[in-house]
Parts: C-alpha cells; sequence; structure tokens
C-alpha cells in the first residue's frame, strides 16, 4: 500500500452556521506539495435508512430540497445526536420521517460523499419488523412517505427526482446484502 | 405534486477557494418560513465515469482522498471545463486517470451529492471501445489504475476503501443499465 501524504497545516478558511471548510497543506511521498480543500461537517455523522415493511417494499420520502431546489424522491437520513449510535439515530428519523420503527436493525456500511473533499459518513442502515411509531421532527412541512418495490429500483434510480447517490447506493446495497443474508441462511 | 416553497431571499454567507455556501430564506406552501443553508459548486458540473476495457470489466483508481484522509478505490471523475460536453469531458478525465479514452459513450444520467443542500450534479458516463491516449492531469501523484470484475460489485462496495456514495451508485445502475440494452437487442 502506497505511503500517505503528510499533512503539514490545517487551517479553517471559511465557516458558517452549517458548514466549515478547512485547507490542507500536503507533502505527498513523492515529495510534491499541494494544497486541498475540505468541507468538515459540524455534529455527530448521519444516518441514512433503508425500512422494509415487508421483503419486497422499501420506504422512500418525498421531500423539498433547497440544494436542487425540487422535491426529491429518498431513503430517509438525518443527522446523529449526542450519544446516539447509528441504530438508534436510524430508528429516530424513522419514526420522525415516516411515522414506523423497526425492532430488527442491521448496520450495513459507512458511505462517503465526496471523500476527496468532504470528511462526512453517512451510515445505512437496514430497519425490518417495523410497528407504528410517531416522532415530532423538525421538518418545515409534512413529509410524504412512498412505498416502493425493491424489484423495481433500476426504475427508480433512473427518474429524474431521484438523484441522490447515497439513495441510490443504499438501496442496491441492502439488497445484495439480504440476497447474500438469505443464502447464508439457506446453507444452514 | 405538492407546491414548491418560494425563496424570498438567497445571499452568500462563507467562501474560500473551491466553495460558496448560500443561505435561503424560504416560505413553504403551508405559510411555514425557515432559513436553509446550501453549498453552490463553482464552474460547470462534473463527470464520473464508467470506462470497461470488456463486458465484464470496469476500470477504478486508488487516490489519495484529503477529505477522508485515506487511498481510496473509485470511479475516475472530474470537473467538466469550459465548453466541454460530458461525454467529451468524461474522456478527458478518463485519459487523464487511466490512460485510455473510448469510442463508444453513453451518458446515463446526472446524480446528486447531498439535494438537501448541495446542487452539485454529477454525470454519470459509460465508456466502451476503449485505445490507449494517455493525458497530463493535474494529480499530485500518479494514479493507480485497479480492474474490477462487474459480478463482483457488492464485494467491492462493502470494503473499507471503496466508500463514495457516487462510485457504488454508478456501478450498479451501469450494470443494469447493460442488462437493459441487453435485453433491448435481444428482443429486436
Amino acid at each position: 500500500m502506497r505511503k500517505k501524504p503528510v499533512i503539514r497545516q490545517r487551517r479553517e478558511v471559511a465557516r458558517s452556521r452549517l458548514f466549515r471548510i478547512e485547507a490542507l497543506d500536503l507533502t505527498f511521498s513523492n515529495g510534491v506539495e499541494t494544497t486541498f480543500e475540505r468541507l468538515v461537517p459540524g455534529g455527530f455523522g448521519a444516518v441514512i435508512v433503508a425500512a422494509m415493511p415487508d421483503p419486497e417494499t422499501v420506504l422512500l420520502i418525498r421531500e423539498y430540497c433547497a440544494g436542487t431546489d425540487r422535491y426529491e424522491l429518498a431513503l430517509p437520513k438525518g443527522r446523529m445526536e449526542t450519544g446516539e449510535d447509528p441504530l438508534e439515530a436510524a430508528n429516530r428519523e424513522l419514526s420522525e420521517e415516516t411515522g414506523f420503527a423497526g425492532r430488527t436493525l442491521s448496520f450495513i456500511k459507512p458511505i462517503a460523499l465526496a471523500p476527496g473533499y468532504m470528511s462526512h459518513a453517512t451510515n445505512l442502515v437496514l430497519v425490518e419488523d417495523l410497528y407504528p411509531c410517531e416522532a415530532e421532527g423538525d421538518e418545515p412541512e409534512p413529509i410524504e412517505v412512498v412505498s416502493w418495490k425493491m424489484d423495481d429500483i433500476y426504475q427508480l434510480s433512473m427518474r429524474d427526482d431521484c438523484s441522490e447517490a447515497r439513495t441510490i447506493a443504499g438501496l442496491y446495497l441492502v439488497r445484495d446484502f439480504l440476497a447474500a443474508r438469505e443464502k447464508t441462511n439457506a446453507a444452514q
């Protein structure tokens, strides 16, 4: 494995309410010096949740997205709060955004947004054995919940209003995770 | 379809060499007023490239990522330049990062990073019929090129050093795009 560049200096170059931008002065193992910028998230990381009311169906939400200025279909997600682990955060976000929580939770993996210039990780969690559990969120308007068949992930992913990389990656990963689990169970 | 919130005001709240952060004052259709922040990319958008030397294989690169401070396996990608369309940018980035370009290019779809707070779109392009074509990039050290079997996307996606949502989403989308194309061709 290649030797990582050395971070000679790290400094904050801009900050807003939500975002912090750092500049890193780097020396690569071949001697080349350069400066990269990266976004540093506040808080404790985030979760993205694939909640399945039955083995063929996943819950999506339709929500206004300020970045793209339109309503998007996506998996529920949100920031983790103080003291929460990813599974607790997944159930809380799920109950706030869909009115359900789950009894069986599986941590799939941390997903990165843009490893080149963002240090954010979003923890993908699969939630099964759902039960009704409503909680108050901080959304400015009620969120619409949409059930989607796992067999139709490709059709969903090619829609204009389903553009988010983490949602598309998360759905495919969960589908393959379930297939691998079923294979293991069948072999036992 | 729900009525979009009205953007009452838009203002820059922070800026660095690479990033610009805007605050949006919004009024939702139910009357609720709120302020969201979002990142606005400079430039002309980006491309992410799935280049296939044969129908079973895709080219990955291993590159140092400042956001996560480690080497990551990912699809080649980069910013579009003045006057380029996504297909031209895909072939240029590909030749800079892998030493190949392609004769058959297919635009798959624009992928969003985080629609809630980023307006970035990354255009997913499939490149086939490769030929050697080296070009000088602006990388601080040579990039390692790794061939990967399309059948092993799940194994790749579960590795710690393959964390990027756009790469995982892009690989699965390309696989399903190819399967759909084959089905259409077989039916003709």
